[in-house]
């Protein structure tokens, strides 16, 4: 509906983080072109940028919004924007008051190599090496490991008979996995006790899902035996907390897959 | 054997890091007092001392060395030497020429806090910090927790059908374990597998087991989903490498003794 | 003026990082008693918190501002907000539409522990760190520090025969000084080549002042041979952009504070 | 003088840390070779070699031995030796009953980029830097730097109106500066207080010298405001300590060559 134009902004969240769901970020653009709508598209790609595709230009977004603490495998304290044209255009005959942050002083600034307020230097360092990372390895082979490995992490899931917040396998997220505890279970004490314990960070669940879903993150500078660990850990809390699996069937369940997918990337990469 | 005591010195290894095979040397003690034999008894602790139960003053042993690089959880780098009364007069009547270390200039240098050689500053911070937390866990829990792992280590290799090096138990080495690879496997394939394309460091065979077995470090800070890690990038290993064993097999193996000892250690501490 | 109290908030610089200008915060909270007037009291402490005296009680001070990269020694990256009772309640009633910082979501967390947001652990960790430095130097040594640190670079500046940016004595910041480089130099010289040439990172003269002063830093973990290293740099820096000045002048004259000084704030201690 | 080639090894401190004294080594090359001596020549280079011009080959060096902690710019930890086909031989012959280091075992095993012993990996990759950090640079620069820089320092002494303990101007090490104290001052004295008061490690004077010596090293990662800082605590100090001097005469002394000499080496470079 809103023929009358009212809405001024869409919001997508590409990669929602609480509860391992990946949205259709070319979607809402192909979904606002059918309806000819010109409000501006806004994607929060906290956890998706750098990790799994996304294409600013192409799906034509405004603004996407990301930070150093996921893809970009730096501790938190750095907020990415990139706007477009656009979005710069309508930033500029906005009328809400702005204490702080403006594109007008961010722009002069970084042309000059400066920043209008104190930067975060040590994080900007990191973050140039964190590019080169980036670089090295290539975009499309970072998003292939990632879905490798996420799949792996699925195999697990299955194996241990539970199941992923993300019901439909379009929604499964290739940087977090948010799994389902059985009923009777709080998911709480599985996180609590696995950083207590075995001094694994889990994620737990937020919102909604609190008590109900424990994550398991697998984005950024990860290999196969790193996601083996986390499983490892998930497995032996699983079974302290009264959760019934076979032990080690999800850790045998992502070697499979690891091992039918392995020579694939090598072999094309070479 | 030996009846003239022309033997002045009776050397032995607690703990072979090559084949993982742990030497009884209170037995050695045993041995020289029920021949009353004067021989000085030497040891070398280097993978065993602060992981495994060792006993100078009861044992008798006259010279221990040992390492930063093993228990003591540091680079290489430091040697330790921990000599008796009785070493030390035979140090200064013995005539071998010596060019470099002397226990007089040391011990001289030692009393007031300094060294007579250019000391390695930073690792003895280091080692500050490691006898803070050896001192904080305690040598006795250190001692189970280094047990318990290695017999999940043990459980797992079983699992997959493989043999140890150390033949019978009371040689199992609690903080390595050398893997012996099943006929027509070069386990040099084996290290340099999990390397390359795991980026996980396991142990060659050297000089008569080269080729033969590799090897899992386990000893230090290391806790239940290390050794699982692990574990998991050994079994994706010896997979791509032709052994034939079940995905998750060994990894499950160890799981469940770690579950079953789990509630053991915290129980009695508590 | 502003006898009908249209003014809600005055806000106050307690010290100036561009000019190196203290202001007088009890001052304002004086002259706000004496008419009477309600607004409220913000202060900018971001280079005093934590390196000069601020009283926020005593002053009944409404919102103090501060962050992590000045007098609490870590990376830019923490802001830090304390506010009155008074500045909570205006914040509830306000209208300005918000986006992201919420006092109410803040204070409700904070009571378990967590964050509403992802937060900069690290840094979180780094504040402990400078936190236990700061409460086991004491506040009061350490404003005696700063002062006295302080005016071993006044001296060294009068003995250059050079001026401050901050002319009378009370305004004179014992965090920054910002230096008056003499007609015809250019401080964006100073700064480049004291970079350039030294890897010594004086700091430029910001707006107005821009290309007129350039300002030494002498805040935070800092001790007497630092402060002297700057002005050595600075004697180098001068020297080669043509200031004419004695070589070892400004330094000889912060010694000789530094000197006539030293044995008091120990002496007391003692 | 031992016309019968009994004596079988001359052995050459390049430069002795403890004095700030240098040697010529080609002198006593020239010295062998004028009387046709066959005797091995051996150098201590663990001050010298990296910072000022030594030349294995041209000077025919037998064997040379560097430690990391000095021009190489890491922890003390690694030590260097290279020897001549001539010394390897005459190691082979050697009867002296070695217990560790073989030159054979060590050429074996560097042959396959593999170590006989735990190598302390740390400090190689360290030494990768430190390599990269001096390949960058260049040897010569290097030198002149490092002579720059050390004259500084002298012509600060000379300020003071003190001595160095080296006494010939041939003598004057470019990486360390032992400095005579007047009598009645205990050299010690200014060591500790440089420590505990100004938290600057100065260097003690050694054996015969011990009381009358105080060091300042200055090889290595090093520039001009170093060295500068290092002057400014050792005139705190030595006031403190009641030498008579003028405060930042040496300093200034310094900054005055330092300007003096400043554009030469980067002229010539470019």
């Amino acid at each position: 509906a809103d023929k009358a134009h009212r809405i001024k902004a869409v919001f997508c969240t590409q990669n929602e983080t609480a509860t391992g769901v990946t949205s259709d970020v070319a979607g809402c653009r192909a979904a606002l072109d059918a309806t000819n709508h010109p409000a501006l598209l806004f994607v929060d790609g906290v956890s998706s940028i750098g990790s799994i595709d996304f294409r600013q230009e192409e799906w034509r977004v405004d603004c996407a919004v990301s930070g150093s603490q996921k893809g970009f495998m730096l501790p938190a304290g750095l907020g990415f924007l990139s706007v477009s044209k656009k979005a710069l255009a309508a930033s500029r005959v906005a009328t809400h008051r702005r204490c702080y942050f403006s594109f007008e002083d961010m722009i002069r600034a970084n042309d000059t190599g400066y920043f209008p307020y104190t930067p975060a230097t040590q994080l900007l360092r990191g973050l140039r090496a964190s590019l080169d990372l980036i670089a090295e390895e290539g975009l499309e082979n970072i998003f292939a490991r990632h879905h490798r490995l996420a799949e792996g992490v699925r195999k697990a899931v299955d194996a241990w008979g539970l199941k992923l917040c993300a019901k439909a396998p379009q929604w499964h997220s290739d940087t977090v996995s948010a799994i389902l505890v059985p009923e009777g279970i709080d998911s709480a004490e599985i996180v609590k006790r696995a950083y207590r314990t075995y001094q694994t960070s889990l994620g737990g669940g937020l919102n909604k899902v609190a008590g109900k879903v424990f994550r398991i993150g697998h984005l950024g500078w990860l290999n196969e035996v790193m996601v083996l660990a986390s499983l490892s850990a998930a497995e032996l809390t699983l079974l302290d907390c009264g959760v019934e699996l076979a032990p080690g069937s999800g850790v045998g369940a992502a070697i499979e897959h690891f091992r039918r997918t392995a020579a694939m990337p090598v072999a094309e990469a070479a």
